[in-house]
């Protein structure tokens, strides 16, 4: 059976040879076909370790509509649906400043659409920008494997105002977003980023 | 078919009559046998609505093994299980700051059981309160529908150095906990708490 992701992705089990398209041109970053969300996440795992940062990705809201308790097993979730998330997928605290990012990946080469970035996600990044919090977004360009960290101010006004685009020019992402450092632990060094740009 | 919510609370559907160990003996709370949790997330909605905190419950984590995906209709999760939490059920910002917390129930009367709060939760609030986060436990007592706001670090004592206890005594929650104001709406106004107490 063939699992994807809630956002469509996938499923790639250990052990089975990434397509040729996700390895992207940029072997040196040891990538190796991991999702942007798996990257992350051992970043994430990194930080959390060292007591950098406590920064998690929120769990997939599901409605759950039927669920079994078999006499000598775990309650079984037997019917439910994925949800719509109303907030963006990571947050956390940095130095008692609270974090909140979305992360997205894209085949592009000169653009970032936004399509799949959703009107109560924006609200949520425009709210938490109004209380003073950090928010972002994390981009990811597959063909070159770059990483960039985008404040979520600029990718309001794209989505705001210039909705008709669909999407945000790459050189826009270049001068006012931050390339990621990228290695092998943590992964995607955006900590680093943070620390340079809102501190 | 009888639901539980992955805590083992019973879900009451809407128009069904609250027992009464539930309603407690403050009418005047105007609480109805509604459970802590919703009682959170219409005070939660009410503070995103009027712009004073960006609170929100994160979703219960689960598990996915089997997707159905019907063609003409939503994808189906067949198969699922409750995964525990790694981290406390609420967050979010207020006036830049991280706002984290974790809300408990008990019918006791003098003290409070530790007993559903779990080592990695614990865990969880060591390592916000290490980044400089606002964290704390919302405690409602059903007999007297009283609700305190309690702030992690004390929790976090009678957790690791009073383990053999198993419980916190109410007289400490009320001398080192503040009282929530209840009400129509906000229901639980625990913010003006945090605004006097950690601002």
């Amino acid at each position: 059976m063939a699992f994807r992701y809630p956002n469509g992705k996938r499923f790639i089990p250990s052990g089975t040879k990434p397509s040729k398209s996700l390895t992207g041109t940029s072997p040196q970053f040891g990538n190796r076909g991991m999702t942007l969300e798996e990257d992350l996440n051992e970043t994430n795992e990194y930080y959390l370790q060292t007591g950098q940062a406590v920064i998690h990705k929120k769990p997939t809201p599901v409605q759950i509509v039927g669920v079994d308790y078999p006499k000598r097993s775990a309650a079984t979730i037997t019917e439910a649906y994925f949800k719509q998330p109303s907030t963006t997928d990571y947050n956390g605290v940095y130095s008692g400043k609270y974090i909140d990012f979305e992360a997205k990946e894209t085949r592009n080469k000169t653009s970032f659409p936004f399509g799949n970035v959703h009107e109560h996600q924006v609200k949520h990044m425009e709210r938490v920008v109004n209380q003073g919090g950090i928010a972002f977004l994390i981009f990811r360009f597959s063909p070159t494997q770059e990483v960039y960290l985008y404040d979520a101010s600029h990718f309001i006004y794209w989505f705001r105002e210039q909705k008709e685009r669909k999407s945000i020019p790459k050189n826009d992402i270049e001068e006012k977003g931050h390339l990621v450092p990228q290695g092998l632990s943590p992964r995607l060094d955006y900590l680093q980023i943070i620390d340079r740009v809102y501190f």
